[in-house]
């Protein structure tokens, strides 16, 4: 079989070094960031900063402000404001997610523990019965423990992602005092800090896990890997609070402050008279930063997790090979080193000059990560891996060419390319798409929603056929351990697609500033310019999301189905079926509890802020300040509490399904709320962005046809808000959570695989 | 085994009786709404009518215009205009479809021929090699004829439908004059003409094929049987264009209508001066009643062919035991005689006196259905089949008893009763969550459409486990014939079930008719509660229809395995997956496509109403007519026009997967849009119908509730006209087109399955 071109002792070094140099950068592009004052002291900003980016000063179109320290007061104001309310909700979601966090551990500890009776004997290996491997209880012990050290990586990427981008928007907006390119530059670098951090933090994290679990587990890959799946449970299960609890909370504060601000009271978005301004602008912070941050970790995890465990019982762990076993590890440490570049075309090597530049440059980056990801796999696959070994394959052992793996990992990564083009296509006001769907709100909303819908089933289209190529090609050359590359190549490019990602919330918190602060309206336009592009790329974001959630879930599927001994899950079986149909209707049941979460908690919204309006005198004139812990509060407790149900939902359904119905109906419910939740997801998230961008697109007035449709106030205007209302909670709650449905049944499923297949399946054992 | 205690010759008197019995009872009934005169000779109603049904005079609440022979004489026009505009839009539609019927004729006999080479001669049986079968050509040229007996007994089916509904339409509405019991009885009644002549006219084909094609077969009931199937596909392909033609004609004239006369114009709904309304009420008929027939039509006769080809290859066939063979055909015969039963406690032993008591007496009528056709399954079990015998079982034998069998047809009725009740429950204006979207309109439109979207989500959680029950129990106990005939138990009290959602758009066009004749407030309130009714129970038929096309669908899914000789469908083997995920993308895609439809064709209808508007001097005050045939023209164009992309996504993609992909891929795709497939019907033809009741709740104003949100024109009840127009192309286009698609993919890819399994998966081959 040969060998790799590293030695071991080199895998051990380059990993934790690629993340330390992640790590790094962020820490430098933080700095940069913060060069931006926000303190009243000393104005905006200092020149040095100018220069030593390089930028010169014709970018500075205006001054307007600049000295204006009454503005930066107020944005530092707003900044705390929002920062507080934030750190607030994020403590208040941690201390509950934390008691969920213990009493999952102990599950788990519970339930794996009793497969063998808590026996501390060493018992067979179970695909290798001729050795003996660590008895099940210390599975028990160090999946629990792996579990936790998710959970808490997981925690923290969201809670850094939050941190940089409230402290980044208003930096944002004063920049933008000087130029749009300036804006940019400090949005996309903050998003930068999280990417990066994010992405090394989690590789590093995991390296060392493997690397401590080692010094018990010895030679027992096997059972090592087993347990590592743990850290993708815990990555996935804080996603889900991230992701339900932040999208209840965003949107139900966005759309109570539309429905009263826009609709009702006909203020603009953002205004400070609004008093569910500010829960507005924490929401983008908790939901689209950190829950979406969670939300890309747990894929990370778990796709690093499905093909180690894998790779664990094929050649590369049989034969301890490290540095083949290391391949999923050293193909993210590739990825931060190509985000590095990439992300240095962005801020040194070309200047943001003109409104119309904005999305150029960040597709831009995903091509250019995209091209060079693809070198810097075959450098991986070429140096880390023997030119031929054995995957397993469902109980056989798959005889697999290096050359083949790079095409799995390849083929992600470009699926995940065509996923963002078509994102793109779908819900940037730049084209054909978004344009009808903004032309049809001249016949009203009823239109504008008929195509909007139409318009989000269509965008399934390809991205489904992107996906399909990828299984088809990975999964008949490595089996379930090309899938999990594949994921893994279409995450590899991870801090890439979260800069892009996280730069939309930032862009569209600094406008809020802009309007809280009283800025300008030519400021306004510009965060509005950034912002549209935001949306355009938040989509993306959750393009790349859903994407790699069906591969990394197929991933994860197919090793639960090896360590659950199925050998195969025929649906025409009565078991399969029932689990496939009623698994296709999960992700109905689950957008339903989200979407009415949103709605009741906006009701909620309304009437609180209905009840400032009309209670608090002289509020509407501007004389008086609003309540705005109230409405903070509101959305902390509504989300707090409506995140339950949905959490439970998908946190017990493989539990009761695996307890009662058994390993075969669980695999059925997997592959049903694979394919069918993907699906909704793709096209809620993609609806809910065109709708935006649409509405957008008749306020930016950019064009003839747009011109005609607008002003702001006009009825194809009034038309393109209500679709961007109902858009809200398709795009950032119930679309991107599925996501984490699919993926989190899957990685559950396959944590306790041991469990169901020993103890499970209880009703049709009594009938 | 034993031999059943019907003797063969009785079946074949049984079945032809009762599909008589069934016929005659139709004709009665339109005898009965035939004596409603809508001739301005001899007024409104000849006094015999009411004494002969028992109505005392009590009922007559008042008689105002009884004797206005102008009132009927221009019921008697408008009537006729729409009669006159649905039969010429059906004549252009099966021009079209003809077109196709005899290419697709050509196609099924080459591809079918080609198996073996056109050869003539007998051949070794597949599935018992001592006996020989007749050749493979013989098969084409039955499947042939058999596919154009199917489509023109589909084609029948749906236009006398549309015919009894177009000539009850005026009769209900004069009938309203004389209180609701009266209207709601002639509308019932038209319905139930529909109902049986339907039912017994698709048994009776049935019957003389089978016995027709047994002169040239003799016992070679495996060729027989599979010749046969090609009635189901033709009675399906028919029912594609019916659907989804009738469905884009309808709504494009309804949404079209709305949006120009009641948004921009604000005239009411059905106002004579809206050039679109004669379309509109031409499209109820066309597509609520003539596309529901066809529909249901077409699942009826494909559930009974799937039954027929498994039971030929079971213990039935293999023995010629021909009354066991027929089960099917006499549970469907059962079936007409306890619908009858049925429909007389509707029109004769009670009566109706109040708007209160139509939905509990519609609702009646599927519980004394259900119950009473409970014992009919019994009678039918134990008197015509063995106690004992065996079922084809994907290559093996299963002894199944008798009241196994009856239990899988059991389970089926009571999943439709439980899928009637839940749908009633979610989209009747007297529960809550229905009054719950319509208090959403409050905050306006966009909660609304997020309250709307959350009802149908959830409103599939019930039903899919009633189906998942229904699955599991009959594929438990008699594999895909235990399906096929639960499917045929869900459909048995058709009869029944078209009578009551035809009952539905009679009322509507009655109300349409009322309107525009001028008469009084007090008929249109009168026509509009039988319409609420009716709205409730178009989506109770379509959750009948949905849920009997996901069971047919996954009968014909196994005959195909079965005769393309898979022997299993794993989803973790690549084939099978990418089938799976591209299956459960195709309901998006075609959704996309029928919505667009319906968006653009109602966009065009909008300009042509607003143009009229515009051009016609005095058309707004009253003195000048529409030009009503433009309107109609533009529907009946478009229709035709937007109908052919989506059937052909339907009708090509079995074709080229089979061909390019082969056998294994297909089954994917199968299950893939099975599943996803029926999600996506229930919930958007529910969310549709609750849109509409929460507006009808406002409108009606029966409550306090109510009455704060209304009264008609109040900001929540514009909210709820714009949820309601959204609701249209749902629940009357993409949302009951889909059950078309799933069931149209399974069986076709059962006809053509020996070539695929010939000559198919060409891409593979070459790879």
């Amino acid at each position: 079989m040969g060998s790799a071109l590293l030695p071991d002792l080199g895998t051990e070094i380059v990993i934790p070094v690629c993340a330390v140099v992640g790590i790094v950068f962020s820490l430098y592009q933080w700095y940069v960031v913060s060069r931006v004052k926000v303190s009243s002291e000393r104005g905006a900003t200092s020149p040095s900063n100018n220069n030593k980016n390089g930028y010169g000063d014709y970018l500075i179109e205006e001054e307007e402000g600049v000295n204006d320290q009454n503005v930066v007061a107020k944005c530092a104001d707003i900044q705390n404001a929002i920062s507080e309310g934030a750190t607030s909700f994020l403590f208040t979601e941690y201390q509950y997610v934390g008691i969920f966090m213990i009493a999952f551990a102990i599950l788990i500890f519970l339930f794996l523990g009793s497969v063998e009776g808590f026996s501390t004997k060493s018992q067979p290996c179970t695909y290798n019965k001729e050795k003996m491997c660590k008895p099940a209880l210390a599975t028990a012990i160090f999946s629990t423990i792996s579990f936790l050290l998710g959970a808490i990586t997981s925690v923290i990427s969201g809670f850094l992602g939050m941190k940089i981008a409230t402290y980044a928007n208003a930096r944002t907006t004063l920049e933008a005092r000087k130029g749009v390119g300036k804006a940019f530059i400090v949005a996309f670098r903050s998003g930068a800090v999280m990417g990066f951090l994010l992405a090394a933090n989690g590789l590093l994290v995991l390296h060392i896990t493997i690397n401590l679990f080692k010094l018990y587990y010895g030679d027992d890959w096997e059972g090592l890997f087993e347990a590592i799946t743990g850290y993708g449970l815990g990555g996935s299960s804080m996603a889900l609070f991230g992701r339900v609890g932040g999208g209840i909370y965003t949107k139900a504060a966005d759309v109570g402050a539309d429905l009263v601000g826009k609709v009702e009271r006909n203020i603009p978005e953002d205004d400070p008279r609004n008093p569910a301004v500010i829960a507005d602008n924490v929401g983008d912070n908790v939901g689209d930063i950190a829950g979406m941050g969670s939300d890309l970790f747990g894929s990370y995890a778990e796709s690093s997790c499905a093909a180690l465990v894998v790779a664990s019982i094929s050649s590369f762990g049989i034969e301890h090979d490290f540095t083949s076993m290391c391949y999923p590890l050293l193909i993210s440490s590739m990825g931060i080193l190509v985000c590095l570049i990439t992300t240095l075309f962005a801020t040194d090597f070309f200047e943001i000059k003109a409104v119309k530049e904005i999305e150029p440059a960040l597709k831009h980056q995903l091509i250019i990560s995209t091209a060079l990801m693809t070198i810097g796999i075959a450098i991986v696959t070429w140096t880390c891996l023997p030119s031929s070994f054995t995957i397993f394959n469902f109980g056989t052992q798959k005889v697999v060419k290096n050359w083949e793996l790079f095409l799995c990992v390849a083929v992600g990564l470009w699926a995940g390319l065509i996923i963002g083009f078509v994102t793109e296509y779908y819900t940037s006001n730049a084209y054909s798409p978004v344009q009808d769907v903004a032309d049809s709100c001249r016949t009203g909303a009823a239109t504008n929603v008929i195509f909007g819908l139409a318009l989000g089933y269509k965008s399934v289209i390809i991205p489904i056929f992107a996906i399909a190529i990828a299984i088809f090609v990975s999964f008949s050359f490595a089996a379930m351990y090309g899938i999990a590359v594949a994921a893994l190549g279409m995450l590899s490019t991870i801090a890439t697609g979260l800069a892009i990602d996280a730069y939309g919330p930032i862009s569209d918190n600094a406008g809020g500033i802009a309007e809280m602060a009283g800025m300008s309206h030519r400021i306004r336009e510009r965060t509005d310019a950034l912002d549209a592009a935001g949306n355009t790329t938040a989509a993306i974001g959750k393009g790349f999301a859903i994407g790699s959630a069906a591969l990394v879930s197929l991933a994860l599927f197919g090793a639960f189905v090896s360590r659950a001994a199925i050998s195969t899950v025929d649906v025409l079986t009565p078991k399969v079926f029932i689990g496939l149909i009623v698994g296709a209707m999960l992700p109905y049941w689950f957008s339903a509890m989200t979407m009415k979460s949103v709605g009741s908690a906006a009701l909620k919204m309304v009437e609180e802020v209905r009840r400032q309006f009309n209670t608090i005198p002289g509020l509407m004139e501007g004389h008086a300040k609003p309540d705005y812990a109230t409405c903070v509060k509101i959305s902390t407790d509504a989300s707090i509490k409506e995140m339950i149900p949905p959490g439970a939902l998908v946190m017990l359904t493989p539990l009761i399904v695996g307890i009662f119905f058994g390993v075969e109906t669980l695999s059925g419910v997997l592959a049903g709320a694979l394919v069918s939740g993907v699906q909704i997801a793709i096209s809620a998230s993609n609806t809910g962005g065109a709708w935006d961008n649409a509405k957008k697109y008749i306020e930016a007035g950019a064009s003839e046809h747009a011109r005609t449709l607008g002003p702001k106030g006009s009825e194809p205007h009034k038309a393109a808000v209500i679709g961007d209302t109902i858009g809200d909670p398709l795009k950032d709650t119930s679309g991107p959570s599925l996501n984490i449905l699919i993926k989190l049944m899957a990685v559950e499923s396959l944590v306790f695989a041991p469990f169901f297949a020993t103890h499970g399946g209880i009703l049709f054992k009594i009938f």
